[in-house]
């Protein structure tokens, strides 16, 4: 039962070399960081990567047709730039050997090295610790659009994708998973700052960058009337809409089981399933009969977008809230979600698609209930206030770390290359100005029309 | 090799207390049961949890765009409905200690509970086992809103939902699948009903529920003349509606093969895989010719259902049935669901997408294809006709009772609270007067028109 | 740790005839060829059969409306035809015993036959093989429909669509991936090709056929005008059409880590990710770069399949280039997608999704990659040109037999059965022609016009 777990390694059985972390034994397949931990953590990266296009037909779907070629470009590049960013950049500094705010090697990252196994001692695993970490890592980057879509430069965005991939989220996530690999960061070893899946770590901090976002690019043009009215812009397809929202719930099944990046040892990445499939039904739930008391009708956007809060709002907590538990944090952010939203627009903050109450908001709110419910899960049993004030300083931490730097950033895009597109171009749509093409040219969807008539 | 299974147990390793099923062993990683059998449910689920999102576009794909928002309202509804309702009543009806007619214990499942260790030592497995038992509990709710679309009052169908994922699927399954946790049911224990997959237990079972909805509540305004014509009412997106089908098929990998809940013990999971897809390609070629004689052009949605057909007749036999006599029973499922189909019609049962064909007769007729063709595999040669008949109890008792119990709840709601939306709200789509929203605000997708010369 | 993979077996332990292959010992579940190896081989599997709904996405949003539903049924049929067909014929003629030219046995292929158990003993594992390798098949298959859009006779496709899954890609795959399951063909054994998960022998094989599909049918009306000039023909959903990428790209993880078929003994899968990924994204990033030198704007659809491009790229060197050389090889794959693009117009060869480029010569640059980055990544150090040699060996042969046979197959079928429909259904198009139906019946997607107005 110890067939290598890679081609090298394991010579050192023999014994006198075997002193400290130089070359360790490489685990079997079935044990503790061996191939088996790194299938699963691959698949999981699989379901983790697929929520980008859950994210794309999210914000697609949501807003207007006339924009949808450049939701897509501006998803599809943040991925792709993450992917580069994070393994040349941001790995380093997020799992790198910390100077106390960010890790300062491991850049370019490369499993088979001797910096790398001697963290861990399987290169399979690192390489997919590696591709875990960058799907996570291009999600926090992808919440950013959705707040910003319908009036954002192309190429100002690009420049935000790097920064958010490379700087941003990686040194706050050194801070609070820097464990996961190397040595704790300052926010789980000293404050016990727990986040199991990343409702901070990811969803915080893709919320508040879309907060400083959403707040410097300023409204889209006619959402808020000059008399203070708040007009409603439809997206322009909210089946492919849904379709995304089905995306990222499955793709959040790889997220949050997934960070156990473990099937040995008694992982508990099926019960997690549970716990975040119940929050995300429960925050349906809560958001359906919240529109429908304040509306006076079932909503479909909001109900759609009460899974994504329930999901949000299980991730810190998904190992740790008994299911009960979970999904009454679930149903909670469901019904935050929705006056979120409303709140946002009362302060006249333009955030086509919710994703900075789902993201942010919620995430927050997720972290939170770690402090509040943990404890009657009978798993742990804060009964001192401690785990709450850590779960606040962590919460408190990330808010002003991703809010002020982006605020920083985007202002100065915007005084330097400018970060929205002109009136005109916001008017006539994205599409055609920023990338010469329709997502929909308008004569090939309706050409049918004239021969409707010989439908049998 | 014998990690723990999970955190605890495997304390009775001593001696003295190792009496019988009170804390037995924790199984390791790789043993039945053990946590690679977790895994392999735990991903399966995620497939069949996909497969909802392939129905909600089926069902809007191949209806009217109108409609669209309430028919995915009604799949997220029914989703968020039965993960909630399965794990606090459902799961207990079906796999709790029964009375012979239902489980009595494991409600709010636990599997951590000693009931629950008790009957599967490793906790890992008995999450696993439940969110994958949720998630076949939502596929039957499912099928239902696909014959009931277009026409049924939200809700209504919520009402309907809570009913039919935690009483009506859930107490017909303990009869069937008792079984594979605890006890045997009549129809498996006393019968020797065979149904690997659920194409009674899920499939027909929501089927027969389908077809008492579409009688309950009539057929479509305009479907049926006066006159006695059928007049089609065509799907308002077909590539969405195949896109569904694909994801289906993906899913009905998890379905099928998943149904194993094992990896380890010789499981034949990947063999399921190759009779799973060898009858949706056959079902795709049998619809294909059929649809191409009966009308004259090979029909598109026709043959996407046949794909369905296949998947849902090959459902019971998976395990068991050669890879030819898969092939067989698909093509013969894809011949049966356009022949339903059109039979539906003459009897004026209007079916939006088909459902109660592709579901209910198609779920018959795989059950049935248990018991002509599983002799022919030569792994079991029943010879004599005993699995035949056992098969007809099975489908005739699933018959009897999802249809006879949903014609009364149908009924009940219909003089109630009321089953059906107003002409007018028919008229007018459900979208708007329900939901206060259109799928497509129409301006929307057309916004590009009066600029599509700028295209270059 | 000796557990049966499978029901029979094993009880070779006693000694007197364990002299051969007749019945060898079944791996255990974590041992080379053991029953982990083939849930992975499984779990790849059903990542690549949904790359069939990411090719339908892609082929039908890039084209025009009025096709939608004959591109699905298209991409629908050739995977139900590559299914049954590749079960019965085309694995024996990839993988049977070789005349030296093609497998002669393993027709109808049975996992639990002497035959297949010879040569691998765990019918698990054989099963496992069977449906990744399907998947594989009808992946080639579908390459050639987007090349031959909206203008091929479906019935003229069907016969296709057997021919190329039963003998164009078998025999032809029977010459350089023999070696995986029984013999090793002529081009791995004895040149030393290299082609890890296919770039050469799925999609340059699919490409080539596609090349001479596209020129045999010639050009769609309109596309060039009489006086040279090219008229694009924008896609009706490039919503659609991104899906369709993430979709393949999910796909790809599978396609390319899973053609280790082997989670046990060192298999790389986890590191096949990482440079799979990285490659897809800075192939993203060339397209992306190089359509906005050339056309003054960063074009969707050439950035989507920029994403496609580096995939294809990877698809050969994905075990051997280190994580720099494959994002290199993807970059350059982005670069080439676009000059190919355009060069196929300029020779007037109408391919209105790009497939030839995609696949056909970015297959043919990422074999070839092999031969030149290899060497940089320290695994292999191939110094001298000898492996360059053998990458343009199956280069060439690839082009010769798939462009050459599949001239002449076409060639046959339009002077028979004809191939292209006639210029009035081209114009009217496919879908009320061939299948007599619209996907997208105008009045339905527009319905809700005319009460815009009431949405709140």
């Amino acid at each position: 039962m110890d067939e290598p777990g890679d081609l090298k390694a394991e010579e050192n059985a023999e014994g006198e070399d075997a002193e400290a972390n130089v070359a360790p034994t490489v685990p079997g397949i079935t044990e503790p960081g061996g191939d088996l931990d790194a299938l699963w953590t691959c698949l999981a990266a699989f379901l983790v990567f697929f929520m980008q296009a859950g994210f794309a037909l999210v914000e697609a779907g949501f807003t207007r047709a006339k924009n949808a070629c450049n939701i897509i470009m501006k998803n599809l590049m943040d991925f792709a730039i993450g992917s580069l960013g994070f393994w040349l950049i941001g790995f380093g500094l997020m799992f790198g050997t910390t100077n106390g705010l960010f890790g300062t090697d491991q850049f370019m990252f490369d499993g088979t090295s001797p910096e790398a196994l001697a963290v861990k001692p399987n290169p399979t695993f690192n390489w997919a610790f590696l591709i875990f970490q960058t799907v996570f890592c291009a999600t926090a980057a992808t919440i950013v659009s959705g707040a910003m879509a319908e009036r954002t430069k192309f190429s100002a965005y690009l420049v935000y994708s790097v920064l958010i991939t490379c700087i941003v989220y990686p040194i706050f996530g050194s801070w609070a998973w820097g464990s996961l690999y190397t040595q704790a960061g300052w926010l789980d070893a000293k404050w016990g700052f727990l986040d199991y899946a990343g409702s901070t770590v990811v969803h915080s901090i893709g919320g508040w960058c879309a907060l400083a976002g959403a707040i410097t690019i300023g409204p889209r043009i006619g959402k808020y009337t000059a008399d203070g009215k708040v007009k409603p812009i439809p997206g322009h397809n909210i089946t492919l809409g849904a379709l995304g929202v089905f995306i990222l719930w499955l793709g959040w099944f790889g997220f949050n089981a997934g960070s156990t990046t473990a099937i040995t040892d008694g992982a508990p990445f099926a019960y997690i399933c549970i716990t975040t499939n119940l929050a995300a039904a429960s925050g349906v739930v809560g958001a359906l009969i919240t529109s429908w008391i304040m509306f006076g009708k079932p909503d479909t956007s909001f109900t759609l977008n009460g899974a994504l809060a329930g999901l949000v709002s299980i991730t810190a907590g998904c190992d740790c809230l008994s299911p009960g538990w979970a999904a009454i944090a679930g149903l909670i952010g469901g019904v935050i979600v929705v006056l979120s939203c409303v709140m946002l627009d009362k302060l006249k903050i333009d955030d086509p698609v919710g994703a900075v109450s789902v993201h942010g908001v919620c995430g927050a709110w997720g972290t939170l209930a770690v402090g509040l419910f943990m404890k009657e899960t009978g798993l742990v049993n804060s009964g001192d206030p401690s785990q709450l004030i850590a779960q606040l300083v962590g919460i408190v931490t990330a808010f002003v770390w991703a809010f002020a730097l982006s605020m920083i950033i985007f202002n100065v895009i915007k005084f330097t290359m400018g970060l929205r597109v002109t009136a005109e171009e916001e008017m006539q749509g994205l599409d055609i100005h920023e990338h010469g093409m329709y997502a929909y040219p308008a004569h090939l969807v309706t050409e049918g029309t004239s021969q409707a008539g010989h439908v049998s």
